[in-house]
């Protein structure tokens, strides 16, 4: 193969495929079929994270109601790739990531039942921040340790789940991330245990994931007790919603 | 204003812009003016870091040849909101995200040329990843200190940069970050020379960025030597085509 061709073929296929998918001594391994829930008003950087972790050891379904395309919470468009029919029946990780747009799907009967069937099989039932509290309602976290992020943490109880400690919780086929950032180290988590340490390890070197905050405000404790007031004090209304869809739906008999 | 229209606002207006754009005594700021680069196949961790920490202050400027849909480097497409015609002429921002898809972009004479121009007035001149490369392309970058992804930080002296130490690295107006995750650290350091400290670190706190990642390979010294000789050896002929488009860059008289 002419050099170029190679260089074409590693933009085609994507950097971080090339570099560490199929191609490169995995071939006898399955891509992992991942389903990740879109919707709109969702955090963005929440899916990403994971996403991008995943990417070379995946086939990942980016999957909604319809495949228009979805504005997501700061206002750029992403184009879903399989609506919940075309979603495969059997995945290996199903991924639902938090956003301010929550509120209306966990409302949503429709979107709820697809979490609750994939859910049943899925080998890893999984979230990033506020994602773990729509899992609550699909009642896939009744009797689960869970994290959500932290300024959401509060909720998971309404739900049958357990608050726990830690950026990344496990309990047994569930894991659960923190809030928007923490969907990095999450995905790394679930890819050691999909795919081994190595393999996390090569897409860490390659996303150069050897952080360095400017600050340590990244939690409450580390931002102190004013700007974490401030933060609660405004996402306030998006809580106590949710505390009422909560009450709602256990009304209904649901959330199991 | 009823709490379920203030939840709805907030949704509406992404949570991000709720907790800390222009409404939260922000109002007298004027938003800042960004202009991101797209490109078919970008990586778009790269963008989706900085973008987010910079989304509750900033106009946000998603610009390319055509309002088309792009398919970025690990198969999620997403949606230009301007044409490089219809970008801001003085930005306060300009910002280039790296990925597998940066040499037809640095081949390009339309691209180069409209990066040259916003770059010539804009505040700051950014980049995450090898975007640096293709600002070295656009002229951008000589006689000036930068930063790159840890595989491609070879590639800046063919544009007249000078290599530099640092996860994110300033040299008077150009501000470049490392590979893809450092997208977030960046985000985070221009955000509080923009705005002040307090808002990167409000920013910081929303997005939980407490990072713990659970292996320590996220840099060439921490992942060891066989791992990082490996990933050279995979980009090496994208570096290798690299260094020919910045030999015939120099033989054109380009790249100032």
């Amino acid at each position: 193969m002419k050099r170029r061709d190679f260089g074409k073929q590693i933009a085609a296929a994507g950097f971080a495929s090339a570099v560490l998918g199929p191609r490169k001594g995995l071939a006898d391994n399955k891509p992992i079929q991942v389903g990740m829930l879109l919707y709109p008003q969702l955090t963005l950087l929440d899916l990403i994270g994971p996403q991008t972790v995943l990417s070379a050891h995946a086939k990942i379904h980016l999957v909604w109601k319809t495949r228009d395309m979805i504005l997501t919470d700061t206002g750029i468009g992403i184009q879903p790739t399989a609506t919940l029919d075309e979603c495969p029946k059997d995945l290996d990780v199903l991924f639902v990531p938090g956003g301010p747009g929550m509120i209306p799907v966990m409302k949503d009967p429709e979107v709820l039942a697809f979490l609750a069937d994939r859910g049943s099989r899925a080998k890893y039932v999984t979230s990033v921040c506020s994602g773990s509290v729509i899992l609550g309602a699909a009642g896939l976290l009744r009797g689960y340790k869970a994290t959500s992020h932290w300024a959401a943490t509060s909720l998971l109880p309404l739900f049958g789940a357990e608050i726990a400690e830690g950026r990344v919780v496990t309990d047994r086929n569930r894991i659960s991330g923190g809030g928007i950032t923490a969907g990095i180290d999450f995905g790394l988590v679930l890819l050691a245990k999909l795919r081994g340490d190595d393999a996390a390890k090569m897409a860490q070197l390659l996303m150069e994931y050897d952080p360095q905050p400017p600050f340590h405000a990244g939690s409450p404790k580390g931002a102190g007790d004013a700007m974490t007031q401030q933060l609660l004090a405004m996402v306030e209304p998006v809580n106590r919603e949710t505390r009422q869809v909560a009450t709602q739906i256990a009304a209904a008999g649901g959330g199991r």
